[in-house]
């Protein structure tokens, strides 16, 4: 059984998670939590299919390993990522291959279920652009470093957001803010994004924002994991359907009140220490 | 008939507003507006079934008195509220009683109908946890003193959020704000919150946020009575079918229009004098 | 073929757009985007059900005219415009006849359909009231005024916001900000509106806040005008149904694979020159 808080990880530096040049994601365990980074820093992180199908491969072992109780999403280099790798994918379409074709995957841009169940932290750096800003917007929780450049700027070069923008954008920052940066391609900074409500926390650096979004993740690796799960799905179902969530309420409590969990919380309380939950 | 706006109430200290021991909710009538006051404060003003029941009584009571205009939600002593009273609930649900049953209650966590259909402000100081803030996000304009901390950390004791913060949190503070606070129950603060959109005004102290808090249910009391149930009926409409709402527009203003207040409404403006409402 | 970006429209003064007392509405081409102006500055630009018919008709003649890519509304003389034109709108009712009756008009409070389809900036400054509010919250990028003064206190005279502020209000700002306003009838400034989203930008007079409206809709129109009209479809269905918006994505990505303007962006960007694009 693991410590709730992993001390060693409020450490990390990027450049000391293991990375190499064939490895497009990485993927580093760290106690209850893994990080995921996106590796193609000779292509300034450009997603390619192989990259991915890579995000989505990670984000399905990790929502289906029980050991692990949230993930940080990041890029390795000098940005997070500029987006999609046009050329790759161009040539992709016209081998008539097929993308996250079969089980084993989550689409990391959301657009189609089956979707992340647990938690996703995400710090960014540098340029963050297009299909990375919608890779950021899929995150549940947000830090991005001060020098951070956001672009959402399909639409200057005759395409347009199509990997979820137009959806969580406006829902996130408001329809004026996120329409004033979708129809202009106009590119943005942190401060901007946190007066908009995109992002949480505003870091000095990369590795400060990599090291606030661990310390985040490692507070909800210390929470009960059936709880966590209780409130993303009921949060998802308000999103769709306001009456109903709010209806479902008093028996996703119930189901919690019977756990083993919801005792060990009582427990823990009464003989003030910390607590350690099982997930079950 | 009442002036529209009462002068006396405006410098409403808490202290002043009667409450006894005995009494878990207090109410108190300041002419057009009702202040309802959590009073436990020897248990942090934590709820037990019997304070849940009585405000759901006081919400019931004060949607039905015509002579009420706006209602003001706040707790005595050192803090709004800790939340919930968990002994005395637990107690309660191996009693086998049923809570709020039959006529006579309106939910004050807004999770089943009926709903309130009158304005309620809410003016919060001091620790607003869990249960306390999802009552808070029920109010439909908030005032915190800024020594408040607030804090939604059900999952940290292998509990959730069951009281409609999954569904109100996200849709006020936005999906990361809200989850940043969630999932990892990290407490914030008063300054915080209004930057999330979930404060509308932060005071210096508890007494300056109740005085905040009675000066704009005051300005409400001063309206229309049937304008501010339209609009709060359009905007809950909205908030479940943004087409039905905006088609319903025309035939809500049209019966506004035929109302003794809407008339009214403009021989005050004609008149240069302050208008009195009757609600008819 | 026009320049993307007309650099005379960057220096437009308000004073310059062509305006007689006979126009209640003026409507004046620059390039690729077209500015209207609300023109009754002797009754601070309310609008009589005339110059209400006189946007809806220019917001339809935009909306069809292939050859303008975004349109600035925008108030003639000290302010946006104080809203509704009650004595006008009386005695049209009494009149008996009907507005914007049969094809021609676009709603420009966007109640009905059919709804804009391409981009509405909006540039605000002094009183902008109820009325004049809402228009401006129908906008999809905001820019105002310091000196501006919102209000949406029909409540204050017995009467309701019927013209779409009970949905778009408490969408764009949070349900509290939005009842907090319109609850009491208490009016905001530029910053407050900044705070809470409903603004997008705040310059220092209102000719620096139409000239950056004007920035923003040339940048607007140097994008694909396909790609800039699917952005506003997905997003106004994401409003609707965020399921459907997501599954529709990639059909709609597919459909602007193959147009010219998709290719000109590509080329364009490979010869390191500015693209045209053709709208098709």
């Amino acid at each position: 059984m693991t410590s709730p808080i992993d001390e060693t990880a409020q450490s990390t530096l990027m450049a000391d998670i293991p990375h190499d040049q064939e490895t497009k994601i990485t993927i580093e365990r760290k106690g209850q939590i893994v990080l995921i980074g996106i590796n193609r820093p000779y292509i300034h992180n450009r997603l390619d299919p192989e990259a991915t199908e890579g995000l989505a491969s990670a984000y399905d072992a990790y929502d289906r390993d029980p050991s692990l109780r949230a993930a940080v999403l990041f890029g390795h280099g000098d940005c997070f990522s500029r987006g999609v790798d046009v050329d790759a994918f161009k040539a992709f379409a016209q081998s008539g291959k097929k993308m996250m074709d079969g089980p084993g995957f989550i689409d990391p841009l959301g657009r189609t279920k089956p979707a992340l169940t647990k938690p996703l932290v995400v710090a960014v750096h540098g340029d963050t652009w297009n299909m990375a800003h919608e890779l950021f917007l899929v995150a549940d929780i947000r830090v991005a470093s001060e020098d951070t450049e956001f672009g959402q700027d399909e639409n200057t070069h005759g395409r347009f957001p199509g990997g979820g923008a137009t959806v969580r954008f406006p829902r996130e920052a408001g329809w004026g803010n996120a329409m004033r940066f979708i129809l202009t391609g106009d590119h943005w900074g942190a401060k901007e994004a946190l007066r908009m409500g995109t992002v949480q926390e505003v870091a000095p650096n990369r590795d400060a924002a990599l090291a606030k979004a661990v310390e985040i993740a490692n507070n909800i690796a210390a929470c009960g994991p059936l709880g966590i799960k209780t409130s993303l799905a009921s949060s998802h179902m308000a999103l769709e359907d306001s009456q109903t969530a709010l209806a479902r309420l008093d028996d996703q409590y119930r189901a919690l009140f019977t756990t083993r969990d919801f005792r060990e919380g009582r427990d823990a309380q009464a003989q003030q220490r910390p607590p350690v939950y099982e997930g079950r």
